[in-house]
């Protein structure tokens, strides 16, 4: 067992490296903060990718394509947007290079220096709305609803992969609108897509909600977001949305005659999820023998395991095996048959189960004489015979309880370890020893939401959209306050 | 018409600059060189990357992503592939911007200088082999059969919209194998993928041959390519799949034990398509009025558009409408239906006919009398009234048509413009009054080919696989040569 992981019990953090590693999800690459996707990894980010462009399509969204590089003068046209974005960022200086002269092999042409910095993009918006300015003249041309799945890069000090490193994955929507009402339905309709995404593919749960005037993103006026809590207690952001009013039409000048034939600036909303959506996957469902991922997100639903002594049985089952392969592929069901000759099938059974494949089945030789396969589900681990004839049934039904299971044992989590905490001891009890989510009382000023994160390390995640509306006292300050928010330490 | 295009005849460049621009394909962005792609022009490289992504993985390939970044450093270590890819690059030297002390604005942090400057991919052979360093020990580690879908930098001075841009979109494979054989096997099998999605696909004849030393691709032993002529007569490859031998292996020391225990350097090959596919497209099919789009790469196969004097007969042809466009969807054809009222259908059939929808049905009020549909296809400009009943049979047949017929009308130029030269002066006619091909006589010598460049521009794209051996001169040294190769002018 080379393989073996560190339990997450021991060391967490580890564990999850360990995982990602052994599993062939992706690895740090020469490059500091970069990772390498690894094709078992990228597969993953296909299915999310894809099931995500399906949704984008369904409401009305087009994809296209935008410049990686954006001229440094852009970002200094929104006031908030330049102190978030660009600072710790790539910077392309320069476009030769040359022999040097001295032999010492490679080294930057000074003679071929931009006139203007590139900044590899952090985030589109300001590319794209200097773009859009082009597009639109009148309410005719709106909305635009765009999509970009692009790579950025945000010059990270401490990365991890798939959750923190310096070139990420994702995808980013722009859109543009006509009305404020318009510009706000489409921020909330884009969160309850990242929202169903999350719960129907991921399995799993989130919480909604609008995040603080310190947590929002730098050019927004509102930002929403999906927060999941982890198998440590820590909370993720999955995906957020953003209404940014017209604060980039403003700075790029993008006017539109209304139907009214009035003047005026055009409304945006921009909303992004990236390649730490995997790292969600794992730290949400995993355990110590490796990956569970959620069927609809699985590479491989099912991987078929001969068991045998010598070759005479490896061809009668790999007879039965092909069959079964074939009924379940025409059931849309993603099989595959693992019959190498080099590796046992205990370690057979090891490595699926990092990998996180959802069923199992093996097939010996005393499967062949009953007309029975051995199934084994990877987010329970039961093992259990059951018949081969109308296993092609069985099969489809098993994965979505699987989802099922994901979900509602996630779910559960989530539920056990949340807390409604009243006082500044509980919260700091909760928050140093226990992990979870707190729900809270918060006197709303940014003041008291620093002091808690100075102290504790806890931020506020959300004010969730489901809130009970009740009076109540500041944690903190003691100060009165009308709602609960949700605290936590988080990704 | 605010949109006509500038005519083939008159400006051929204005004329594809026009059609990009009008049709809505891709524009210039306010950063030199590189485009935007717009949802229009995206949409037709998202049915270009799913079709040979469905190709590779048919082909036993998987997807996976390596860094944007490529360490300076590591260019150095392939002797060619420095010469041709390490010199006009975006350097990134810095990795933070600040405020200026003096009020300046944004300007970069000295302080943050990178110890080793990072190059933008130009192209992923050297980040690649660097890591598959740690993925190959063994025979079993092999073969490796990885495509990345990546965007690319390289510095160009003048570019094109799709032909030639700083920034573009392509694929890129990158395999290792334990054999020359396989490598061999893989670099001709990936370009027989590139040469059918060509001709199956795009409806584009080309010819596939093996490059001259001096046009192969930089680190290469051999590169192979697809070439395709184009109306103006220029030739533009369209794809190139490379023999990399054990080059990058021994550049990245990257060694395998093989099945005979011993120790060797692992065999290579990568192969690439580009967005510049996207001209080729247009540049091969399209007419005065517009795009033309094979059918299997229209993102819009169908276009209705009603012909209507009053409400009341639009509400009438938008339920016949609505009814024809939901049969064909059941039969897998992407149908719009446009009854904007803000444009006349005058300006609608100029719009599509601009944009190469294949076929156009206009319905009007004749037409829900007589049960009828006027329909016009793209290809041929022909319009005929065909019965509105099995029409979601006719049309299937007819994009089938439309797109064997772009495909012939293609392969008929190529043949009418395709010259065998025997001469010096018949060869400078050809190149520089007719345009085409020319099958000419060559003594073999890199010397040779750059003088027939230097004087004529013409280029060998490649000598083609199918050539008949036959001894014959050199048409500019007399020399003896053993066959002819294939010149053009190209893009």
């Amino acid at each position: 067992m080379a393989k073996e992981l560190t339990s997450r019990q021991e060391n967490y953090a580890q564990w999850y490296n360990d995982l990602v590693i052994k599993a062939d999800l992706a690895e740090n690459s020469a490059v500091r903060g970069c990772m390498v996707i690894k094709p078992y990894g990228y597969a993953i980010w296909e299915k999310i990718r894809d099931e995500l462009d399906r949704m984008f399509k369904e409401t009305g969204h087009v994809n296209a394509y935008f410049p990686l590089f954006i001229p440094k003068s852009f970002f200094s046209k929104e006031a908030e947007h330049v102190e978030g974005f660009a600072k710790e960022c790539a910077v392309v200086t320069h476009y030769r290079l040359k022999n040097d002269d001295n032999g010492k092999g490679l080294v930057v042409d000074e003679t071929a220096k931009l006139e203007e910095e590139l900044i590899i993009r952090p985030t589109s918006e300001t590319i794209i709305w200097n773009t859009y300015k082009g597009w639109i003249q009148s309410y005719r041309d709106l909305p635009i609803l765009i999509n970009q799945w692009a790579n950025v890069v945000r010059w990270e000090m401490r990365t991890r992969l798939f959750l923190r490193t310096t070139e990420f994955l994702w995808q980013e929507g722009h859109t543009a609108h006509a009305t404020r009402e318009e510009a706000l339905e489409e921020t909330l309709r884009m969160l309850d897509v990242y929202a169903t995404f999350a719960e129907k593919f991921m399995a799993l749960p989130v919480i909604k909600g609008v995040k603080t005037e310190s947590e929002k993103f730098a050019g927004a006026i509102d930002t929403y977001t999906i927060e999941a809590l982890m198998q440590d207690g820590k909370a993720l952001q999955g995906g957020t949305s953003h209404f940014l009013g017209q604060n980039f039409a403003k700075a790029f000048d993008v006017k539109f005659l209304s139907r009214e034939q009035r003047l005026d600036y055009v409304w945006a909303t921009s909303w992004g999820v990236t390649t730490r959506l995997i790292g969600a996957l794992i730290m949400a469902h995993s355990d110590d023998n490796g990956l569970i991922l959620p069927p609809r997100l699985a590479p491989i639903h099912v991987v078929i395991i001969p068991i045998h002594k010598n070759d005479e049985q490896l061809v009668r089952i790999t007879k039965k095996a092909e069959e079964i392969k074939k009924l379940l592929i025409s059931k849309g069901i993603a099989v595959k048959y693992d019959d190498r000759e080099t590796h046992k099938p205990g370690w057979k059974f090891a490595e699926y189960e990092l990998k996180g494949v959802p069923i199992r089945l093996a097939i010996g030789p005393r499967d062949l004489e009953n007309n029975t396969v051995e199934l084994a589900r990877r987010d329970t681990l039961e093992k259990k015979i059951v018949p081969a004839d109308g296993i092609e049934n069985l099969i489809p039904d098993l994965l979505e309880e699987i989802q099922e299971n994901i979900y509602h044992k996630a779910l559960q989590f989530r539920e056990k370890n949340t807390y409604i905490v009243n006082t500044w001891e509980e919260f700091r009890e909760v928050i140093e020893v226990k992990g979870g989510f707190v729900s809270a009382h918060w006197d709303g000023t940014t003041e008291t939401e620093e002091k808690i994160k100075e102290e504790t390390k806890a931020t506020i995640r959300c004010i969730p959209f489901d809130n009970a509306t009740e009076d109540g006292t500041c944690i903190y300050s003691g100060r009165p306050s009308k709602q609960r928010v949700l605290f936590a330490m988080a990704y």
